[in-house]
């Protein structure tokens, strides 16, 4: 006897299961249901849909070979009847059987099922804010939606936008508004950076700086209490003012759609999500699930791990389906690896930042290095800014997350460490990475080794130091004599420095120090800098074999000074 | 007492050890010897200079910061005291001394050690060949050779050059000669392929292509018997003819320096070089080496392996470095990650390519998809040819290499593979690797996943076929009536070869094959394509469960038949 599946939800997850099992078992019989009768899209795609980078909606639901993903396209070249416009209402895991309505004529009616997979997604979080009905409002939770924000753009309606949240989706709006249509952006963001818990304050302000630079205005660290206008949006209003819009976008991150799971008693997690195991199953071994709307395993510390991403959906899509024949197919654990692209930069990441790596429990450093992304006498080069996030008592690596131009450089760099994060990678795992080395594409001791080994160096005690931001406090404090700055770049580097901060700027060239070190003062801080931190640390290394004890290096130099934006 | 370290050759790896050690103790005296009078420069950097993408020598020898790394550098920034032009004669282990002779003046002393590390590198391979020696026949051995031939260059001295050898230098010379300088080059090479070993004839096909496109003249298979001319050279004699050239390169790969070492007693392997432990210490425990004099273990089975490439060195020199301080680092083994530029297109890779994985006793297959390498709506994209080779027995992956455009998205990718080789990955670890996304950056299911999601197929049974080599034999013998070659593209894609190619070119759509495929012959190997090798594959699946039992998927479909040159 054939065998029957059943599919809720045919967005990512849900198609990839549904087609994989049809491939492997062809005599069964695969039905696959969504609510919507837009389906089996690229969600991700979105942005750079409103951006008009691509130019049509169809494009985001077709394949490489440009078919549309339709009805007919699934039931003709994959086998899998499609059931749109219908909702699942009830699991009736008993009976094996699923309740669905259709919700253009209201019929209802029983499917019945061996396997069923519930690839439901997620939904983006509402605010519940004053206002969040009215037009011109929207979240950017499907392709209705985003077909009437490309519109209302393309019709030239929209002059001034918020975005509320500044996460990936929310600053990928930004851009697309602000870079293609020269919308005036507003992105107002509850936390004091973007990109929160993601990433550290250092790398986010270099984002946040590239952005600005672009036209982009930010209100951090304020909460939006209202939306007001009249019938359409007019303005909104924040814990700290009033932004005039008449464009909103709510990108405040997506829930977990678990409903139908917990009414029919599938084990959930109290923080939403539904439960699954490495085969993907939930509670229930008849039933799948995966994609936005369950919990997995986080690659770091082995916590659950709401991770909701198109890529996801893909992988696990297909270990369901195989699975569905009879395999036992596993999905590992995620270590959360992102890039997103801002303008003519990106920043990329994998693993803890510092910050939800100390919240994890972990007694944390980082170290932040810039250098160039491939042999720094190629002619063609960018320079990459990392940050790596060690634990002291394991020596092992936690994250990874960078600053960079937006091409593949950096987000390479970012693979190479996600791939290894399951192995549970040390210091010297990412020291001896083995990355192809030729000139154009590297450099002979890669940007990714020289990280991990300022983080040996690091956690040896010998490279000791602050990133820019604690330099900019040291330099907004210079006037208290508490701080010596001392440039050990050569004289030319450091004149004009020298002539602006004439008190405060002191210049021994790192080659020098030998000789002049006794022109030092003991009793100081003693705050050094280069272009890019490597000099400093070597000066750093002999002054304290000199005999100075407050000797600090500022990680990045002047380089990283510059992007974050100390105003010096 | 502070420590005597000896440190002979300071190309890549001497000046690591160097300076590392020289940073953890301050208090040591360093000695660094090199024969030359240049050294401390990036050598993989000399194809670039030549090209004149690297305008002067000297950038080869500089910092980031622009300093050059002469001996009064080392001095004074480094503190390491350097020997230029000073020859190491031999090692008496007994006494702990170094012999050495200064080159300019003849004198001759003993230095003497506590640690001795030797960094002697590799020499180019001569062959032997009668008129080698004859004037503008080099090796790219060092910086005087490659000032030579860059001044020859220049002064227009050469119009027709040949390289011997189409390995990585050997490929780099023939872009720097053509691309740059408009020389007529021609690439002679014993095997029947360019980068023999490294890559199947596949990859190394469109490669060859590529630069063929670019201008490049290739020979292969043919061996050169001798070089003639008058004083100068005039011609290059193959097994086949004879070739003009008023240039010639012998890029014929590398030997490692042993011979001192030897001379002492060291264990060195039987096919040369030093035998050393993780550590990076010879047979004796007060003597490291590193770099291209030294054999080290390859990370896909465990065998000795000779990788002479300058990010080798580096990091086996921190390594040195640090246990020369009395740390106990290690380096691993090492896949043999490479990546070469070949005008607009790049070939790299990790581990075995099939041919040397069959050689090293695996029972191994190959797989090839070209797929884009980012999100297929986003506009800017590429095509990404990737060939994954996994062990049939232990589903291992034990390389994949690739053919791309020149950018960084593949060099990642194989970066992304590459550190996982130590861990010994399976396809499994490959199908869910976890690859950042964005659909600026890659496809939700990422290339990556896709090629081993292919090698989970091949193995299951599930996925068979050719690549486009088989497939060019089959089309020559279409003739002879075994073949129906089946497009299962839309009409309009398979029309003009419907029109070329009536009695051998058939067209069945993917989506009609359910009411159509009884037009099929059941007697004839049904040899199926499409545009990338995805319809094809699910035609294939679709066929073999309708009864057909000799149907065969061309992998990579039309995209890497015409990559290939498939004359059709």
């Amino acid at each position: 006897m054939s065998e029957h599946v059943v599919v809720i939800g045919a967005v990512a997850l849900g198609p990839k299961a549904a087609c994989r099992f049809k491939r492997l078992r062809q005599d069964a019989k695969v039905i696959l249901i969504d609510r919507d009768d837009v389906f089996s899209y690229g969600g991700c795609g979105i942005p750079y849909f409103v951006s008009g980078d691509v130019s049509e909606s169809s494009a985001l639901r077709t394949t490489a070979f440009h078919m549309v993903r339709d009805e007919p396209f699934f039931k003709d070249i994959k086998g899998v009847d499609v059931l749109s416009s219908t909702e699942a209402t009830k699991i009736d895991r008993d009976k094996k059987q699923v309740h669905i309505t259709n919700l253009k004529t209201g019929e209802k009616s029983v499917l019945d099922y061996d396997k069923l997979v519930i690839g439901t997604g997620a939904t983006p979080r509402k605010l519940n804010l004053p206002g969040e009905e009215l037009e011109n409002v929207y979240c950017v939770g499907n392709m209705h939606d985003a077909e009437k924000i490309k519109q209302g753009i393309t019709e030239g309606k929209f002059n001034k936008a918020v975005v509320v949240g500044a996460g990936f989706i929310g600053l990928e709006m930004a851009e697309a508004f602000s870079d293609m249509w020269g919308i005036e952006t507003t992105v107002v963001e509850i936390f004091n950076q973007i990109l929160p818990r993601v990433v550290s304050p250092v790398i986010a302000k270099m984002g946040q700086n590239h952005m600005t630079e672009q036209g982009v205005a930010f209100k951090l660290g304020q909460t939006v209490t209202r939306i007001e206008g009249n019938g359409k949006v007019e303005r909104v209003v924040t814990s700290d003012g009033t932004i005039e819009a008449d464009l909103v976008i709510i990108s405040a991150g997506v829930i977990p759609n678990d409903k139908l799971a917990r009414e029919c008693g599938l084990d959930c997690s109290e923080r939403g999500g539904i439960l699954v195991d490495e085969t993907m199953r939930t509670s229930d071994p008849d039933i799948f699930s995966g994609g936005d709307c369950v919990v997995i395993k986080n690659a770091v510390d082995d916590s659950p791990f709401f991770l909701p991403m198109g890529s996801m959906a893909n992988r696990q899509g297909r270990i369901i389906g195989s699975n569905l024949a009879g395999r036992n197919d596993k999905f590992p654990a995620a270590a959360g690896s992102f890039v997103v692209k801002l303008f003519e930069k990106s920043i990329a990441g994998t693993g803890f930042s510092l910050g939800s790596a100390k919240q994890a429990g972990f007694d944390a450093i980082s170290v932040m290095l810039i250098m160039a992304d491939r042999a720094h006498f190629y002619p063609v080069k960018d320079m990459m800014t990392l940050e790596m996030i060690v634990d002291k008592a394991t020596r092992r690596v936690l994250g990874l997350q960078g600053f960079a131009s937006s091409g593949d450089a950096m987000v390479g760099r970012i693979n190479a460490v996600a791939g290894l994060m399951k192995f549970k990678p040390t210091v010297e795992d990412i020291s001896n990475l083995e990355v192809a080395y030729s000139p154009p594409f590297a450099s002979a001791m890669d940007v990714l080794n020289a990280i991990a080994n300022m983080a040996d160096n690091a956690l040896a005690g010998l490279n000791h130091g602050h990133g820019p931001d604690t330099f900019a406090q040291y330099w907004a404090d210079r006037e208290c004599g508490d701080y010596c700055f001392l440039d050990v770049r050569e004289h030319a580097d450091a004149e004009p420095f020298l002539e602006k901060y004439p008190e405060h700027w002191h210049n021994i060239p790192q080659g020098e120090i030998p000789a002049r070190f006794e022109e030092l003062p003991k009793d100081k801080k003693i705050v050094l800098v280069c272009n890019t931190g490597g000099r400093s640390y070597e000066a750093q290394v002999m002054l304290d074999g000199l005999g100075f004890d407050q000797v600090l290096n500022t990680q990045g130099g002047m380089a990283v000074i510059k992007a974050w934006g100390v105003d010096i």
